[in-house]
């Protein structure tokens, strides 16, 4: 398995594009419509937002999923067509603009949008850019790195990447677009991601597999806490690879997922890296606890935490509000077990042993976390299992940008 | 039942001092050491953070509270006594000091703790200072002001407030001083609150009052989100107000139940306005909700939203976001049955009608939301049950100060 350039468009028989056609108004990022498009019909499946309030495009792809197929993506930038009226008709016109451009049916292509919520989509403007849109299709890394800036909002930069495994004697490539930035926890986070193979998968294991590889990528990364009404990782799978196809969980099937979690958790630490304002990766490896899902939620909840984002923030070995956090997520530990250490390329510095804070340098603390990626490790004492979330620091510009963000 | 001067001392009976022992070495507010005295002995109750990881003084605290006794409360700020050495055992000498200097046993005092998590306390000066500070009790609004100080961290106003009431045709008085600012959450966010009063209760009743009234009020704000490993609410009832004592829930419980409660919203209310650099005071009413539970886990959840407060930080209507807060707060709701308005001491303004947005003034909205004090209201549409809820904004100055909170 390894990492490979091509992005969406690194598997085969995938085209992308991103254009401008006019629902971003304001934005640095011009482009505002992606579209990623299959030669042939693919095995497909999504996994959304658990937000009871739900955005018109994720009701649309639940019914466009339920026969496991789709051809295509169609999603949009500077609008989230989320409590917007005519919310579901809007996201029903983008699906048939793109389908006739491509010369498929509407119910074969999926949704996404995000930006604002409440506000009424543009729905001209993209109907009337769909034909531009759909002559800029190419299989290219290019066309890949415009459908990556197409779904960006206030990310400061594209995500993308690919891997190419081998699967049963042939070359299998699986790639993707994503957007992350504010608005982003656990349990789909303000993100978008969309993900095509040439693996031949059977669409009730594509399905299972991205359900596992999201649990261990992006429903571990925490931006601000706050769970999005859009959030959508959804994946085409066209089979062209011509492997024999997957259809259970067999030796190829865990090579598949193999490759698709490593994709995945790389543009999850993507996402957090580039949080809204964020100066800083923080990598939070909680050991020794009792279970993994235990481990999962004491490190989501040192993540989560404000004050301790404001002190990675200013670099302030302040290790008493990560067993603070760890105190409050609703785990129950004894914290005279918990040792902590603070990491970075600078070197690793022991803070707490058995719940009590120890002597330390508190200039050689300050060197360790002035660097970019910082890590929070966490020993429990209680047990064998262990969990690594990701997520950032909290900065002024994450409160500039998040308070005039409509405007 | 009206609202009277004296803070902590305004109860018959109670003593208050303040003064500075030197365990803030740079804090702009430099008592550190309050003390709090009742001439007679007291029924008491506490009610303290969920928080798995519980300071010392904590633990000390409902050992001392067994017998629902005690006489003073003895604090410190500039140092939590969580997670640092000799944790206990100088929760214990705090208490000893105190007792030796007032002349009552040591498990008649009780003692809190607030500011940086895992250092050493200055015990020292704390004994040393002890003498000084029992000189300084009087029962007086200065004394009451002096102890209101001595607890502050990074809060910017003192928080002191009392009530008056007559139960059995007696005067009774409810007096208090209380901390708030950063790591203020439902579930005693850091705060610390210390009440006084002269009401003849008893200790299971005293208990009971507190339990109600810290559920409608200190429950119900946010500030970060951060349950701290300090939070702590006490009150000693002295009894000198000569009523006929109440051991059960009848009609005089009432009266004074609906006093503790005016106070302790009083209270609350101030610490979510005093919230680390906040500059509005956000008060979120849900209306129509299946049960006040329901109702007030879908407030928190709004008020505690980063993207939210950002947002109110901003000025900015940004009403999709409350929607969103409402939408993964955990509760079931349709939310195409959801009305949101912004209101103010400038008016009011509907931005949200059936789970819509609105077109609405943005100028208005801009000018309503530039009040201090702002409103969220929301109307469920589901049943007949309400709760309000506060919290504030978050600004550049929060995360200044936590940024760099221990240097």
């Amino acid at each position: 398995m390894k990492f490979i350039e091509g992005g969406v468009c690194a598997a085969t028989g995938f085209k992308a594009a991103g254009v401008h056609v006019g629902v971003k108004t304001h934005a640095d990022w011009k482009k505002d419509v992606a579209l990623i498009v299959s030669e042939t019909p693919c095995a497909a499946a999504g996994v959304f937002t658990k937000n009871v309030v739900k955005a018109a495009p994720i009701r649309v792809d639940l019914e466009h999923l339920k026969n496991g197929a789709a051809r295509a993506i169609i999603a949009n930038s500077g609008n989230a067509n989320a409590c917007a009226p005519h919310g579901e008709e809007y996201a029903e016109r983008m699906c048939a603009a793109a389908a006739k451009v491509i010369g498929c049916a509407p119910d074969d292509v999926l949704v996404s949008s995000t930006g604002v919520i409440g506000q009424t989509l543009n729905i001209a403007a993209i109907e009337g850019g769909m034909q531009s849109l759909c002559d800029a299709l190419e299989r290219s890394p290019e066309a890949s790195d415009a459908a990556a800036h197409a779904i960006m909002t206030t990310d400061t930069a594209k995500k993308e990447a690919a891997v190419e495994t081998t699967i049963g004697g042939k070359t299998v490539r699986i790639g993707g677009v994503a957007k992350g930035s504010g608005m982003s926890h656990p349990n789909m986070g303000t993100m978008l991601c969309f993900l095509t193979t040439d693996c031949a998968i059977s669409s009730g294991m594509i399905h299972e597999a991205l359900l596992e590889a999201a649990a261990v990528s992006f429903n571990r990364i925490s931006v601000d806490g706050d769970t999005s009404t859009n959030d959508s990782c959804m994946v085409l799978a066209n089979g062209l690879a011509g492997n024999a196809e997957i259809t259970d969980k067999n030796g190829d099937y865990a090579a598949f997922l193999e490759a698709l979690q490593a994709l995945c958790v790389r543009l999850a630490r993507e996402m957090a890296s580039d949080g809204e304002g964020a100066k800083h990766l923080v990598t939070c490896t909680v050991k020794g606890a009792k279970s993994v899902k235990s481990a999962e939620t004491i490190a989501k909840s040192v993540i989560s935490s404000t004050l301790m984002k404001a002190a990675i923030f200013g670099a302030d070995a302040n290790w008493g509000r990560a067993l603070c956090a760890m105190g409050y997520s609703g785990e129950a530990f004894d914290p005279e077990k918990v040792n902590v250490s603070f990491a970075s390329a600078a070197g690793e510095i022991a803070v707490c042993a058995d719940g009590r804070g120890l002597d330390f340098d508190e200039a050689k603390a300050k060197q360790i976390l002035s660097e970019h990626d910082v890590e929070i490790n966490i020993a429990m004492g209680e047990g064998g299992a262990e969990c690594v979330c990701w997520g950032c620091d909290i900065t002024y510009d994450y409160i500039k940008i998040n308070g005039d963000y409509r405007t």
